[in-house]
């Protein structure tokens, strides 16, 4: 099929990757964590300080972008990349998962699904044939199939169900799929079950996508049963394809997820944390309301080059946080996404070296793990959302 | 007395004065207006933005950093410049007119003023002495007085005791200051009486301050009182210091301000518009949520040097400004920032040409003025703490 991009595994250690991937907008450095900008926008951020702080791609959401402004106005505009001021690599998400996640599903035919927006109710029909459409729409230089995600708890019976009409819906999208600028992933259900998961690579892959996610993960299950999951995936998926793990973007899980052989990321933990003052640090998180704060002199993290780190005391920080400033929650985000930018960095220079297993261990070593489900209260209202469909 | 000012009058144009002001902190172009940092920030901007748009001064509050996050905090961490980040001039106000408009004054004694916290209710004692020794500690390149500022529309003899006190307790300030990399202002008052403003210009210039402020206007006065207290006070002030209207900053009042001799302005004005989604445009203000903007690509004003100008449609700062997404209240603010800088450069430049009455009778026959009061919320919350007092 259809391939804009060009990808290269470069060095392997192990399991884990370090490589390149060429995108219509620019070349993006693999492994590579993709910032959330569900909205055109990475929360409090420009386009500038964003290329600043070394993303080479973000991810926005047909979903959100399909409500608000709605997908016609970006495409008479000149595209997503032009509407947002954006000249990087944009890969955006179906619409999928915030279908289930976000919104209120109303009704599951043979054509789509009928749901309700979580602004303001109105009800609205998603296709496969429309999510391409919208995404070939926006332009971004990766589209992604529309899926149905089931929960991680289910029965086997529902999850095979699930994964089979990913694959009616995945075959449809590629039927669909013309802009030649743009390259279309598939996504790999099937739960927790290791049979579904390789028949579901394997049907996927059979169609050959320039691409392939591992999704319906970081949705509530035990952190060995995503490992367990994405070891029994990969296996099943080309060499020469990069792969995509949906979801996932805390310190910890992003080693997990390369020293399984994954490529890509994305995840909105990094910068809505950093909007509730938990800004990353090598120890773990830290909550800058806290008030051992309120009189250091020193950065967040001494020696961090991110402005915040090179501008401000952690007492500034602390002071705009308590204050409810603005600029309290935009430098909060740049430090959190400084922190997972040059996290990559390290990755992929440690791959390079052959010293990711021992910088990986070097870095765990130290850092204190939050032990949350990055994506459990979605996850509730998702859960929920399903009690009509199930 | 101290003075490490130096003021210069470079060209007129009537009563309108181009020249310099050279601080500690590096020289300031004047007439200049200072953007509002309040708690040490001016809302959602770096110092980095602050200085891009072109300003080389800023004004920050006694009254809030005292509250938060303590002034003895910001004097441990090296003063309000390296706390806050910015390397250029800072003029503090006092905290007496934030201590009568936002907190609920409790007494006044011989000794100074007690009042409760907007943010906690809890009790607190100003005195002269100690707004200097605050101001001080902060190390703001312009103090000034603490001062006692009545109602526009108390009597004759309300406004001569206000007076009265406000002489005092300048007095008590010059005694106490002692910094000599900064500069102390006094404040005139007087209310509308034209013989006790120039009462208050005649004793206050006595004490040779090096610049003088003209307090007490745009608190819910009519326009024309404003101007005719302008011209009654002014000419009792010595040409050679900067002449400083608080609180003043619609670009009306701006070029009105100017053309009676005004050097310095400050106003929350322009960034507080910003954060409603009103932006300044040569035809006067829009509201960016307005419906007729959802499409469209032009910037907000077309050839505008600011960033937002530069980069993004209106219907992708509409769009920001819908969804609520934080970017739009700085975007906004860059864009109400750089119109004021501009609109400033623009009056000093026709100064220096000798066209400034013609370049203002231009902009006020574009420009359609809101007929706002711009500190009259403010003035409410005063007059109703000013009941306790009277």
């Amino acid at each position: 099929m259809n391939n804009p991009l060009s990808f290269s595994v470069k060095k392997t250690e192990g399991k884990a990757r370090m490589g390149e991937l060429v995108t219509p907008h620019g070349r993006v450095e693999t492994p590579v964590f993709m910032p959330v900008a569900s909205q055109a926008t990475v929360k409090t951020l420009t386009p500038v300080e964003i290329r600043e702080i070394g993303f080479q791609i973000i991810l926005s959401n047909t979903y959100h972008l399909y409500l608000r402004p709605g997908i016609e106005i970006i495409e008479k505009l000149g595209g997503l990349h032009k509407y947002m001021g954006w000249d990087g690599g944009i890969l955006t998400d179906s619409g999928g998962y915030q279908v289930f996640s976000l919104s209120r599903l109303r009704k599951l035919t043979d054509e789509g699904v009928v749901f309700r927006s979580h602004i303001d109710g109105s009800e609205h029909l998603l296709t496969p044939e429309l999510a391409v459409q919208y995404q070939e729409a926006l332009g971004s230089d990766i589209a992604m199939v529309l899926d149905e995600c089931p929960a991680h708890d289910v029965s086997y019976e529902k999850t095979r169900l699930s994964m089979n009409i990913t694959h009616i819906l995945a075959k449809r999208c590629l039927d669909t799929h013309t802009r030649v600028d743009q390259a279309l992933f598939a996504i790999i259900q099937g739960g927790t079950s290791p049979e579904l998961r390789r028949h579901s690579a394997e049907y996927l892959t059979s169609l050959d996508f320039p691409g392939y996610a591992v999704g319906g993960l970081s949705i509530g299950e035990p952190k060995e049963v995503t490992a367990a999951v994405i070891d029994e995936t990969l296996p099943y998926l080309p060499e020469n394809k990069p792969r995509y793990l949906m979801g996932v973007g805390s310190p910890e899980d992003l080693f997990e997820g390369v020293s399984r052989g994954i490529d890509m990321f994305d995840c909105a933990l990094p910068t809505r944390v950093a909007r509730n003052g938990a800004l990353f640090t090598p120890e773990g998180r830290v909550n800058i309301s806290n008030a051992r704060f309120t009189r250091m002199e020193e950065p967040v993290v001494s020696g961090c080059s991110c402005y915040t780190c090179r501008t401000f005391s952690t007492s500034y920080l602390h002071h705009l946080f308590n204050a409810k400033e603005l600029l309290a929650y935009r430098l909060a985000t740049i430090h959190n996404l400084t922190f997972i930018s040059e996290l990559m960095k390290g990755i992929r220079e440690s791959i390079a070296d052959g010293t990711f297993e021992s910088h990986k261990a070097q870095f765990l070593s130290q850092y204190q793990t939050t032990n949350e489900q990055v994506r459990v209260s979605q996850k509730e209202k998702w859960l929920k959302a399903r009690e009509d469909f199930d």
